[in-house]
């Protein structure tokens, strides 16, 4: 099987770095471009990164040179772009009317009214958005949610289908490598809480209401009318976003069948995915998980870990999710939209299908 | 001014060390006794404890031997108790019981129908409870609050006695001094978040409602009829609870009128209590705080230090309260009680009034 | 091939939870039995463990019911020992008397005439030691270094053998972990450094001379003349324990001539041990590592990772050495000590063999 | 009595923070005017400042407009300097040569001929240096030692002046408050250790030689004989830099002798310097002791703070030290040094007497 050749926009970021561990191994995509927004460009990627990761980085990599940002003809048709939004804003456009797919994890395009912003668990179907796009050659641009709201639209979709949701409380406890490198400074987090992040209030419901709605038939997002809240603080975690919440729902709902409800919840069975977890939403009985230190890696790092189920005083029920916010969080979401794309025999674009739409 | 002599039950823990720091040079306050719950008695108190505070332990509790915790002639008529539920609910009745005035920071009577739960700042009110307490020799218990519920309830306050509370959300992220010593093993909080902390949400919402509320003719607490949800998990802070707060008022307020009301909230102002905070709530207007390491000693360690007013589309407005947990939250919290008693003229029980009851 | 049975004692600690993660999927070793010291007995396995890792607990393993610390009929021949010291000197006699081969961990043995304190990589000989044991039924112990000691020996190990080492300075900075669970209490170590930990600077110089040593005819123990100084540190750190260095050879050495002794030094190459690390020193020319977050898992876990050697002045040249305290400092050398011993023929005691010794 | 006008370069660093904090409530200096060496020259400094200590900004210094970071008219002749290196280099002259009196904390002069390099309790005499100094209008420049020399060198003046010291191996676990902000990433170092700081180690040799040796009849340095190895690393802690020191000495001495030697160390005793603390050196004579978090604020932050001395098999001692990096070990003791300069009654350059040099 031929594999898909992928480049890598920001590959020295932090979310740069896990596209690269993610991809290793990858049996479908093999990575053959990097490029850095910085003045890196020439460099072999070993000596402009600075690796953050545990897991070392892979020989092949460290010798690859970095290219500019800039679309040419050695530029692959795929390209993960792991970019600041201010960035994102002004590259991604170019490499979409290059003819390529841009499959982003920047905030620059979700909100976008053709923009498909998907978990493919969720709203495999807002892909069809893309069919609206009007970049040049082929080009599109498919994007998936911040960190913070994509374990936590994992946990509420299946309830949401089942139970509907009409409001919803979250509080966060964000992790540091959430800011990039260097991010957050020692002197911020060490022994602290941060109760402010930056426009990750509004991001998140927004997000969240987008993903958990429809598609009108002009290919426009119809997010779903939901009260929600947010207050998202940052703590001395180093990766695993953990989310305290409660949930009204439509229909009355006992914690068996949300229990049972979570446990189904598997829409990619039998898809295989290479990335997809078995059990999307993991559901943890101790009194005391999910914890990002112990459980974080579920799944591989793509599950959304789930805790403490227990009523609410307030709205109906309360609970505790988790998931790892630069796997599932940021460029393993990146490549399972991928994946999903190149199952569907889509993720390259068609520059002939250009006239068609 | 003659002062009081106060005995220390519970001396060597965490919080028996914070009454010892704040005692150490008070102008009311003499400790004279001390006593632990262990096999230390009789050991010199710089043998027995392991001083886990900052400020180093002065010399002249150093050298005071532990006494056994058992009340007799040597025992001071006033008792502040720092001591673990189990371990109260066997010695504060046996105190109390000689006569001797326990102001109290553990939870074992907290919601006794006739036990105060007092905020000075709050409801002065309800020490009239005293009265209808049956303990021997004009004997009383008075207790303060949880250390999670005090910042909150001091910050809710002046919102309910001015537009009143309708119904209240909270997710706390508290330090783990508030565990005690050994507490909380370091392998479960460094780089960490414990979604749990058992019965904390229960005593959140129990105590809000109690300080809120009134008292009856008979003496009996009348709670505050208010929809309440917690949300409690431990975070890697030294000290300082912090806490993300949604709450919907009975009548409409605007920010300003809320700023307002927590700058003029100052009912113990020219009471001259030592331990009592010029401003109780202070409001900080930075984007990024109350933060619990560089908040957290504002008024001394007694401040509710409160920011990010912002509304709240699911209630009416959202914020972020900051407390010490171990000075506001415990030991300087029943300081504090005992001040307020000792210029009311009643802090030494009164053993001839005792017929009188 | 049929794989060896295995029994763990003191299967929930710390180091047994290694083990297990460690043995889960391993090619000779099969865990059939776990015992725990304490009152456990008789639980699952998963009921009685408060599971610390970041992996998930292997299924099969939360099924098995915890046996008690006796030898009976149904306990493996082979057993890894987990123990803390007072215990194993009481339970690991036992178990070698019950014929079992006893591969511990703990500190009991190690400086014992006959015990052979091994790591694989340097003194595989000490396990000729062994004939000159007298436990029961073919019964022995081998033990491995403590954690602090074990990668400083891998480093230190090819130098003594090309030049000589005459005399070694080493401080410590020691990760929680090594001291199990619950272990260091957060209050200790949070935003801290505790400059003490009982008897490890004593058991890091005398394990260090016996693991450099040789053994006399008569199976004892010829420690190295080695100076060496120890100060053992405890830090923040979860997993990693970080040494600074600085050595004294008794031949000249250059920079590049000490860079090549490590890099060649592969004593186990080819011998096909399945926990064996590819290079057992691996050295870091990044003038900041090694780093025990990202460099720790290194050789899966089983790395002595070095970096920063530079010239000393009161010594000939300092470095920096870390090592994996729960992988390569405890579980994983005890399993690599059982696998050179399966590999050698003489893992399962030969209970014939007995009256040849 | 009349207070001196300081003026502070660097206001808004973490250094400079510390000044305004040790000089809120100063009995001989008066802070009145401020500069940072950013654009945020004209704004008042409570807006400028990124305020990252835990005790409150002073009101009064909040609204002091900043000055740009050239000396003229309003610039009070005593300058306190909190520079980078880089920017010390340029500026520390400029106000030199405008006759000021710059009280350096920089690393930028230390180590010129002519530039005293003192601690107060350490080498006095060394401020005789100045004379030799030719900055224009009577400036001057004095400095004080980096962060990890200042408690090192006070713990080891006494032994030298003694027994005198041969030679000295040091390892240092350092803060991060010593890297200023945003310096040291949290990524970097939650849950590690990073054993590289740049320039580190040459520092601490260079200034411990000057520091502890004399001056010539020239006024120029003559370092102290004084074999020493450093190795320096950076872990989680907030403040306090703690090192493990083993010493060779050039008389044989007791831990007794030594201890005392410490005990007796008051050279300022009577001298009434306001920021000099009682004890210059203390010794903690628990096993597990000095620890940053506990430890640092003796003596006001300004103690070196030692213990568990105990023999050394390679030198002669080896013990602990911990001192306050950034008061002791940076704006406390440039403050300590303008402290000494004014009773000398040469703190204020004398332009008259410049003639005279």
């Amino acid at each position: 099987m031929q594999q898909v050749d992928i480049g890598i926009l920001g590959a020295t970021g932090m979310v740069g770095q896990r596209f690269l561990e993610l991809l290793a191994n990858h049996p479908w995509f093999n990575v053959t471009w990097l490029a850095a927004s910085d003045r890196s460009s020439g460099k072999p990627y070993g000596e402009a990164v600075r690796w953050k990761l545990s897991t070392p980085l892979p020989e092949r990599y460290a010798a690859m040179p970095l290219s500019p940002a800039v679309p040419d003809e050695h530029t692959p048709r795929v390209i993960f772009a792991a970019l600041d939004t201010d960035i994102a804003l002004e590259l991604e456009p170019r490499f979409a009317n290059a003819g390529c797919a841009v499959i982003s994890n920047s905030a620059a395009f979700r909100m976008e009214a053709h923009t498909p912003l998907v978990i493919p668990e969720v709203n495999e179907g807002h892909l069809s958005m893309v069919r609206h796009q009007s970049w040049a050659d082929g080009g599109y641009v498919v994007t998936n949610p911040n960190c913070s709201a994509i374990g936590l639209v994992l946990a509420l979709k299946p309830l949401e289908a089942t139970f509907g949701i009409e409001s919803l409380f979250v509080t966060t406890m964000q992790a540091i490598s959430g800011a990039g490198y260097p991010g957050v400074a020692s002197l911020d987090i060490l022994g602290n809480v941060v109760p402010f992040i930056r426009n990750e209030e509004e991001k998140m419901v927004a997000e969240t209401a987008k993903l958990l709605g429809g598609v009108s038939d002009a290919g426009e997002s119809l997010p779903l009318a939901l009260r929600m809240t947010a207050h998202c603080n940052r703590v001395a975690v180093e990766d695993g976003h953990t989310e305290s919440v409660s949930i009204k729902l439509r229909k009355p709902a006992t914690a068996e069948q949300i229990l049972e409800c979570w446990q189904q919840f598997r829409p990619l069975s039998g898809r295989g995915l290479p990335s997809a977890p078995e059990q999307p939403v993991e559901y943890l009985h101790a009194e005391d998980r999910p914890q990002p230190r112990l459980d974080r890696m579920r799944g591989g790092g793509m599950a959304s870990v789930v805790g403490r189920l227990r009523p609410c005083t307030l709205l109906d029920w309360k609970f505790t999710v988790l998931s790892h916010n630069t796997i599932r969080g940021a460029a393993g979401a990146a490549l399972l939209n991928a994946e999903l794309l190149h199952q569907q025999g889509r993720l390259v674009p068609d520059r002939a299908a250009r006239g068609a739409r």
